[in-house]
């Protein structure tokens, strides 16, 4: 008899959000299905970690039959704390998300659901993160159900490299509309920030952060570029950040002058 | 006459580290510095952004006739207000740190230190993050100062590449103990975590993430291995996490099945 898988979920917008509920829904087809997800929204966290503050970790009864815990830290502790003190051993597959706003491009840097996707790949845990380019509370994440169980299929059946994990970005639109699936790269975009400048009752000054985003990436197979004509994204994503192709453009750092 | 460079200063360490002081004193040998850095530690954090909450940005007196701002946000946040609210133009340099304690390896998607940088890269700006193998508030900094203003100096005086910062690391030597500057790897070396279960005074758990570094890289020129043969460690490093080497063997995922 074939060993059952353990599946560890994840994501950023906590254990209230619809996105994982909908994710732990399609994992529930493919083993045996452990929840541990931050209690309140983590979103932005990147791949920050609790060092100063001791964690806690809560049973959560929001998941019917699946064993599920809050946890008071960011999404990359959840995976640090998943891994070492529920399941005491590394689950199968990772997924995080699905979440409720679009991770393409350089916001793989900001996400907490990427972040936790990549704290798998370091672990040697084939993961992949899921998000929606729909940021409302109800989003409608069947096509991303129907796609997530297609990408996790093929996952579990193949060989998966090591440290690599998936970006999956899914578009707003329908299961009919959506064209098909595209490995491509991520796409070199990012914020043009801006902060809006408030002052508080006291007369002191604060800044709420905003912006616009510009993709100035004209490369054809890049995320955005995807997603714009219509079809899922997947960036295999590494956490080996050196610029390889770099390295010899600064070899004149070895030299004292 | 040449342009003054404008330079930016920022740490994860808080405006009070020593380290943050230190590579003031360098800054100010090369150009106009401006520093806006966290009110309190902010290690660990990464790449975190500060969405839900407003920030704060506050006149600070610590560094004498160095205009200096201290922010209620992370590394990444203080970059952003920086240019954008702060300078109100890009800085001919961002320079983080010097942190306290090691970035090598992939240290550097938790450290702080290194996500300042890496937001200047992503912002078209020359950045070098610097770390020292010293944990201790009263560190010795001064081999690190002379260092840095050696990488500086070549760094203002070159052609600097686009989309990438360096990841610099000196070992806890003295000056006449290093041997050199390498330009090297990020080590894929990893925690293996582990947490310290205890209870509250209302028999409630709680966890202390800890852990023990190993590293299993065996390649020779990785900043662990030049760390550990007494070099300073550079590491070119990319906001690009696009694993392209990998694409091929997740083009099966493109077939619906």
């Amino acid at each position: 008899m074939k060993k059952e898988h353990l599946i560890l979920v994840t994501n950023d917008d906590s254990v209230n959000a619809k996105g994982i509920h909908s994710l732990v829904e399609v994992a529930k087809q493919f083993g045996q299905v452990v929840v541990v997800a931050p209690d309140k929204p983590q979103s932005g966290m990147g791949h920050a970690i609790t060092i100063h503050d001791p964690l806690r970790l809560k049973k959560s009864m929001l998941f019917g039959e699946v064993e599920a815990y809050s946890c008071s830290g960011t999404p990359v502790d959840c995976v640090k704390l998943a891994v070492y003190e529920v399941l005491h051993r590394k689950p199968d597959l990772i997924l995080s998300g699905v979440n409720h706003g679009e991770n393409s491009s350089t916001n793989v840097l900001y996400s907490g659901t990427m972040s936790a996707a990549i704290e798998g790949a370091m672990e040697g845990i084939p993961s992949i993160g899921f998000s929606l380019a729909d940021y409302s509370a109800d989003a409608d994440f069947e096509a991303t159900k129907y796609y997530a169980a297609q990408i996790i299929k093929q996952v579990l059946a193949g060989k998966y490299p090591k440290g690599v994990c998936l970006n999956v970005n899914v578009p707003k639109l329908t299961l009919a509309e959506i064209k098909g699936v595209k490995v491509c790269s991520q796409a070199h975009a990012f914020w043009a920030d801006r902060f809006e400048k408030r002052l508080d009752q006291f007369g002191q000054p604060y800044y709420w952060l905003t912006g616009e985003f510009s993709d100035v990436d004209k490369r054809p197979n890049t995320d955005l570029h995807v997603l714009k004509e219509g079809y899922v994204s997947i960036v295999p994503t590494q956490y080996d950040l050196t610029a390889y192709n770099e390295m010899d453009n600064f070899k004149n750092l070895e030299n004292e002058n």
